[in-house]
């Protein structure tokens, strides 16, 4: 077996805490995604961020690589143990350490899930809004820069982490950031390890910023002749600033989907779902003003809910989507992937591939964050048929091409892992090797998450 | 003289545009703040990108340092030369490139001025927000990551920049980030330039962030009994999502100084001036919901203006502050410094600033963003009393320490330069040690602001 020597020791390190058992090494090199299983060499699961850096000081003896893990429901697999090594599995190191009501902020351990973390939440008044809609680890969603669909109005990982606890390549652990809300002191190691995807370091706490409970919120779907309409009414809606709490586009074909799975009714175009937050006469002076503008744009069959049942019932749609469209074949897999325009760019980047993935007879039904630019396909392909998968990868190939084209970027909201990796120097030029010297001044050893996002070493 | 060769080189490449005139160099050797002169060896204009990367591939070769400059507006000594080389002086690289009105940003050259960039953009609807008071360059503040008065609202420059173009130390052009509003494809290497403070590469393109100019603006000013009762306020319209555009707080002795200046009457009090930016109807209850907070807090004087030329007047005694100030001792100088905490520390801060100068007979103002937690002190002396200067820098010492206690930081928007390096270590721990390894893998001849910022190299 590889890597014996550290196994042995991390084993005396963390005694049952470690596992080598077919069962949980397989299921720890699985993925939501198309990617073949890597089950790791061992799985750890550490309670104590001293634990984590005697662990990594192990592995940096040995060279053993060290993948984190969350929930595993990272889409481009970020958390596969591509080259071996311990998978840090963080289920153990959920708690919630402090809120701080008055400065609403939260330290919590990168373990908790945003489910969880806002249940803990309910009785204080605040929440936390980032919803990428899979049930993730707030660890993981910090390493990965998740966003979904509140990103429009409160941001992504990147603007509402304030600080994090790291375990460095050498064990070594530090703090960045502060619980104040800015900072010019230094550079900004928090926005650093934001995103790296594990490959700098592990995150071993997170102080993230909170909202509060909005007074009311109202919800409304509506359906459009053209997508280019729906997104000119986006459009005028940010111009003239209302805040929409959540804006999602979904096609026709994910309509159909929903329609066929849920028994709803929709009519078969695109369709906007939108949701404010605010007080009562702000929500209502918003649905009014948005209701406006789709009237310019041929928006129809628009409703607003502002009951919560009601609301669910809207949402249906929305959060229904991904099932409703895998079970257009059952027992398909798919190639989920994202990627993000310049809004103005959003329409065209859509009837593009809605038009290209019609030529290549791939079935892709399509959704998105279309306040941020951002937008999904899942593409979908029998598991035993090469072919069929060949064209699903390849179609997702020129979704990156003709985004990177329309000044936009090769994901938006997935990340890098394995699956897009072969786009960073498409993407970046010169700065992807930037990415590699930041890479080896932090975890020489190529250590932390191998494989993955920067270039090959030397 | 120093650098000989580098020079010769240099005025073989820029011609006029550089200079070693004695006037230049003393222009460019000047801080805003109390750090004692140094010029630098030359001062260069480049007028492109390209001629930029070839001037620092010739100060690379001959060890030279270079040190960008926008206005020079930095406080604590960010732009000052003090290992002499080559001072890039941007101003003729302030062009708008590029407006792109759909998706609501704007491709610029760094030395374009904030106000400059407003007028350019005043038909567009638009405007950038980002207000740190100074009209300082963009270069600039996204190199010092300012923020301001709207940062409450709008972010900080670390939330208004979208991509940059950047000259590292080798000369090399990288481009990072997108037009796309958010990305997950790789480390966010804007953010990492972003506050490095000229020591990472030198910025010679940005794309912003703009916002929509709103319908409507409402402004108010009130007085306070106490400074507690004034923040107590600011948290309970901060929880209830009261969308302040800005919120900024003013002591007794500010007050005073701006009466005195501006022949104004306001009470002596600690002060709040808000500003309410969006619909009609929007501002109106905000300016409602607002002022039944401040009654529950003992606020009064409480009165709005929505005209501009009222709004003006209101915003006098707070853009007077700082010239008003100083006014009160012709002559001064001052140490003029910035902390920021969590804002349930505040109060508690303040507070024990004022008592601190008291104590001390340091003659020292408070203002400040007081939705971020972030105050600033004008700390004056007599340039001829040597003692007095040393008690206004301790007296700015102590109110760092205060700061980190309560889990600030040492800075919020001024940045570390070489007024706040001393604090580095305290503040940062092992983080800091980091940040000269980034440094390091990015600069490895030390050529870029060399003297700032990170620990000095081995």
């Amino acid at each position: 077996m590889a890597y014996d020597a550290a196994l042995k020791e991390l084993s005396a390190l963390l005694g049952d805490a470690l596992t080598l058992s077919k069962s949980d090494l397989d299921l720890h090199g699985r993925s939501e995604s198309h990617f073949p299983p890597t089950p790791p060499d061992a799985v750890a699961y550490p309670t104590t961020t001293g634990q984590v850096s005697e662990l990594v000081r192990i592995c940096a003896r040995h060279g053993c690589p060290v993948t984190a893990w969350g929930t595993g429901t990272s889409l481009e697999g970020q958390s596969q143990a591509v080259r071996g090594g311990v998978v840090v599995d963080f289920s153990r190191m959920n708690r919630v350490l402090e809120v701080n009501q008055a400065d609403m902020d939260v330290r919590i351990q990168p373990g908790i899930t945003r489910e969880e973390l806002n249940r803990e939440l309910r009785a204080t008044g605040l929440f936390f809004p980032v919803d990428p809609g899979a049930n993730a680890s707030l660890g993981g969603m910090a390493a990965t820069r998740a966003s979904g669909t509140t990103a429009v109005r409160y941001g992504t990982m990147r603007d509402n982490v304030l600080g994090l606890e790291v375990v460095l390549a050498d064990g070594e652990v530090i703090r960045t950031g502060t619980r104040a809300r800015k900072s010019s002191a230094g550079y900004d190691l928090t926005g650093l390890f934001v995103g790296a995807e594990g490959t700098l370091g592990l995150i071993t706490e997170i102080t993230l910023r909170l909202q509060g409970q909005p007074e009311a919120i109202s919800a409304a779907v509506c359906g459009f002749e053209r997508i280019g309409d729906a997104v000119a009414a986006v459009i005028d809606t940010i111009q003239m600033g209302i805040p929409m709490a959540r804006i999602e586009f979904i096609d026709t074909a994910s309509v159909r989907a929903v329609n066929a799975y849920a028994g709803m009714e929709f009519p078969e175009k695109p369709h906007l779902l939108v949701e404010f937050h605010g007080s009562d006469s702000a929500v209502a002076e918003q649905a009014e003003a948005f209701g406006a503008i789709i009237e310019d744009h041929g928006g129809s069959g628009y409703a607003w809910a502002q009951k919560p049942e009601d609301r669910s019932a809207l949402w249906t749609m929305r959060h229904n989507a991904f099932y409703a469209i895998l079970a257009l074949r059952p027992g398909c897999r798919s190639v989920v992937t994202d990627v993000c325009v310049p809004i103005s760019r959003l329409a065209e980047a859509v009837e593009a591939t809605t038009a290209d993935l019609e030529a290549h007879g791939v079935t892709g039904p399509i959704l998105g964050h279309v306040g941020d630019g951002n937008f999904h396909a899942i593409l979908m392909f029998d598991p035993n048929d090469p072919e069929e998968e060949a064209r699903a990868t390849a179609a997702a190939s020129r979704m990156v091409e003709r985004a990177l084209k329309l000044g936009g970027t090769s994901t938006g909201e997935h990340g890098i892992g394995i699956g897009k990796r072969g786009y960073m120097e498409q993407e970046h030029g010169a700065a992807w090797s930037v990415m590699g010297r930041l890479k080896k001044a932090m975890d020489p050893g190529n250590i932390m998450n191998p494989g993955k996002l920067v270039p090959e070493p030397d």
